[in-house]
């Protein structure tokens, strides 16, 4: 089955999860080495005749570092027992912190991508950049760069194609 | 319910239509006059802590004046016997035809954007355009820019924040 086709068994599972709980954000940096941060924004669709999974990295974060490095992401949607290693995820940066020791938590390589493939998630998708946009702040409302945007510190927003989705890793 | 929460009952099933067989893009310009564009493209999700609906739309297509003019859109999730007025829609500018008169699909203006709520279909979402991005070509793989922009003519991303989803009109 086409990751067009398969997305919308996973879809409504993913926006719920993300909606509540929120998602693990797994990139890799040219050094190999993973690394993973919480998120509770992203888009999924067709875009381009693809299947794509629209995510925001602040440029300040690490995350930010290793996609412009690399240019893959995955993104794990989290089984009910690791809401610990999303709290975890969420309030520590990788630049000091291997956030897979610190929460236990076990990877694999993707299948396309580099970036890790979370063990005990229901839904992995593996994603490869294909498109990016720095927020332009001047094109936003308002009252949104005030809520979001106080410090300046923008989102890229990388629109990855999903290469391939993976059930119950 | 609030949209965000609403939007995890509909994506799922605006999703597949759009797959299948496309969504009905409806807008409006200056002069008040609604237009219809049949799509295959779109994401769905979270984005600034709002529920949106990311549709593109070419700098070529009436559509993209209107929107410009304008900054409000409809999502019309099309029933199964609207097919043949898709069809029409995605074959004729709005610069020529009225798309109303020649489909005889019956519209009214949304509660919170005046761009046309069609009626008969099962899901309508009304969108503001938040935030909007002009695709850059030289950002895209070479491969895509030459499957899809063959003719220099590219999209504008736009970013509607979903106000109210409508079932059943």
């Amino acid at each position: 089955m086409s990751a067009l086709e398969n997305l919308s068994r996973y879809m409504l599972e993913t926006y719920n999860v993300m909606k509540d709980t929120g998602l693990l954000l797994g990139s890799v940096g040219s050094d190999g080495k993973p690394n993973l941060m919480t998120i509770g924004w992203g888009l999924m669709g067709i875009m381009w005749r693809k299947p794509v999974f629209l995510v925001a990295v602040r440029v300040s974060r690490y995350t930010h570092k290793l996609l412009e490095e690399n240019g893959e992401f995955t993104v794990n949607v989290p089984g009910k027992d690791m809401s610990e290693a999303c709290e975890i995820c969420g309030t520590t940066s990788g630049r000091e912190v291997d956030k897979f020791e610190r929460t236990g938590l076990k990877w694999r390589r993707g299948e396309f991508v580099r970036a890790p493939v979370l063990e005990g998630c229901p839904i992995v998708y593996e994603c490869r950049v294909i498109y990016k946009d720095n927020v332009e702040l001047q094109t936003l409302p308002e009252d949104l760069v005030k809520a979001v945007y106080q410090r300046r510190d923008w989102h890229t927003l990388y629109y990855g194609e999903i290469l391939k989705i993976h059930e119950r890793i």
